[in-house]
């Protein structure tokens, strides 16, 4: 009998791994209170959930060829990725095909696909100063260059320091940015300064990483041409997009935008034989007859769950705390008072039943920043009425 | 206005998709002829799916609480880690729980998540000679040692020799394995191998990439303890399962069973946010109450498909050819005579509409080995009659 020995686990990970796991930080909730109202998460309204209709949709996929229950192609449905294809030159001033588009398991799979491609370990990149995508490109490491914003969008003169401080044989390799009712910040970048973003990709050879998540979902305001529009060259942007705030994140598809060599890069990194064809057939049949009209109905509820927290925000901080009106999407970015810490008033707001995500939870150095995001996305009215008072009491509490 | 510059790409790589696009073979599949009968996927029997119960169950997780629509955990459905818990406890003298399961889009991801936590470009692993898992790991690159098989499984001399050759200071990382009905070669490894193999692991400290993904398919035979049930350390084994060949392909869902600091290790590069938590509730509704009835008719129309593949090879090729029965699984392995080329044998019977995959395509290195592999589990025992004909002419006429 040879003796049982258990296995040096640490000395057989991968160099990349035994990084990751060393600069990871906790993803919490180890012992949570229980939560009656999540003001935290970007979880989709469950009650505009087209139930039936994408009931009649399973009904019509699974009563087709079986290539449903098939392994597919690993870039996606065919019909989905046109799906995509046809929306976005409908929405927009654009002229794409189905082979400008690869599928992914949600928008969050193309990130990680893409930051695979292209972030080594010691590459330079630059990242809205808060953002959901540090969650994902903390793992990588590398020299993270914040890019702070204001109400119109990244600050160009940061984006040029950041090029100007470069060591000698030093590039950025990309910028990973959400230009529309930013994550978790709420506001969207301005004309100019998209245009000014593109000329630097174009004149600094980098690439953009567009999150454009919500785009979508923009109930006020003008639209705006994304990145991957105004990069005339098709060469410097990839767009992210996804079914999970349009439709629901249980389907877990989304997908990217850009050229093929880069589509082609990320490939690389997808080991899971494409995502869903299953998924994509239910998704396909129904987005292809009920999108816009779906999608019109959503921008409806956000900017009624909005509203209502506007209007609670305002009863309950209104002189103390400040805080933006988005056009879209899920967020408003709370400015907390001078000396209140966003961390101790997520600690409060849970320990009364409330769930709010601190600032400091989406910057790559994870420092505070006095901020708290909050989403109105996934609770009713009333709860949002009701958690924001709750969260109120707590600011007010902790700013004696 | 900035003149368009278009990006230069290949700078912009990361060094280890740099390196994986310098070492990735050609998929092929450019300009196909038309394949009329395909023995050439491991596609599970589209005849077999229950459409009808797959149907209910569709309906009774849309009647539900419609967080079948929202984001779920990363590491899976609760509910379905449960199901795979106990069907292994069920099926095998093992008593694991949900904790020791984690969901993935199939077991490719999971096979690719293991390697990414393990696995460096400079790692020496051990693999089958031919694997499927060749299609993974060869992106990974690293230094690996093929492990002959005979019909009693991997060949303990080979792993002992690749031992006995390492440099100072080096050592194996894992070895990628297939157990039972191996893919493509259709052998399973003996007991007695087994042990040797966990022995082996258990001095080295290597791990076991124990990929299971026929294991429930056993139509003769008896069954035989898993690497993960024969290292009673419960810290060499990571195994891997999935749904793609007992429900269908589609579903894309699968699951790794394993110590859970190398679960943990997995779930630093599932960016996805977790399987499709839809698709997810619709299996374990489905698998929760049939799948003991399903696998028991799958066992039989495989088998009924083996039979039919055996017999038409014995009408084609008996004493030109070689070939196993399997006692379970999807594959035959047919040796060619000597002289006849496998690619050659490829392209002519594609030529005659017919697709099967030739052994250099599972080679880490891609060399010749003179065999071929069949798939019996698509087609229908007429159409695979029809094509092992066609594919027995092609190795006549090659044979001159």
């Amino acid at each position: 009998m040879t003796e049982i020995t258990a296995l040096d686990f640490e000395s057989l990970l991968s160099a990349d791994a035994r990084e990751r796991r060393r600069t990871e930080l906790d993803g919490g909730g180890a012992s949570q209170p229980e939560i009656r109202i999540s003001l935290s998460s970007g979880q989709p309204d469950p009650h505009s959930m087209p139930i039936d209709d994408l009931s009649t949709a399973v009904g019509t996929v699974l009563a087709g060829d079986r290539a449903a229950l098939l392994y597919g192609a690993r870039d996606g449905y065919h019909p989905l990725r046109q799906v995509v294809a046809d929306k976005t030159n409908r929405m927009e001033t654009l002229q794409i095909t189905d082979d400008d588009v690869i599928i992914t398991t949600g928008a969050s799979q193309a990130i990680g696909l893409a930051s695979q491609a292209f972030v080594d370990r010691d590459s330079t990149i630059l990242i809205d100063e808060a953002s959901w995508g540090s969650l994902v490109l903390r793992g990588f490491g590398g020299n993270p260059i914040p890019v702070r914003w204001d109400d119109r969008g990244p600050i160009i003169a940061d984006i040029e320091q950041g090029i100007a401080g470069l060591e000698p044989g030093q590039r950025i390799r990309l910028f990973y940015t959400i230009p529309n009712f930013q994550n978790p910040m709420g506001f969207t970048a301005s004309l100019e300064r998209r245009k000014q973003v593109v000329q630097l990709a174009q004149r600094h050879g980098f690439l953009i990483l567009e999150d454009d998540a919500y785009f979508e979902l923009r109930f006020e305001g003008e639209q705006l041409p994304s990145y991957y529009e105004l990069d005339q060259s098709r060469s410097h942007v990839v767009r992210t997009g996804t079914f999970s705030k349009i439709l629901g994140a249980g389907v877990r598809l989304g997908w990217a935008i850009g050229p093929p060599d880069i589509l082609q890069a990320m490939m690389l990194y997808k080991f899971d034989l494409g995502s869903s064809p299953f998924m994509s057939r239910i998704v396909a049949e129904y987005m292809g007859t009920h999108l816009q009209e779906h999608v019109a109905e959503l921008r409806g509820v956000y900017r009624g769950k909005r509203d209502a927290m506007l209007e609670a925000l305002q009863a309950g901080l209104g002189g103390v705390a400040t805080w933006n009106r988005p056009d879209g999407g899920f967020f408003i970015w709370v400015k907390l008072p001078d000396g209140v810490d966003s961390t101790e008033v997520e600690r409060e707001s849970m320990a009364r039943g409330v769930d709010i995500w601190p600032g400091s939870a989406f910057r790559m150095d994870g420092a505070e920043d006095g901020h708290v995001r909050l989403a109105y996305s996934f609770e009713t009215p009333e709860k949002i009425r009701e958690g924001v008072a709750i969260f109120s009491e707590v600011v007010h509490d902790l700013h004696k």
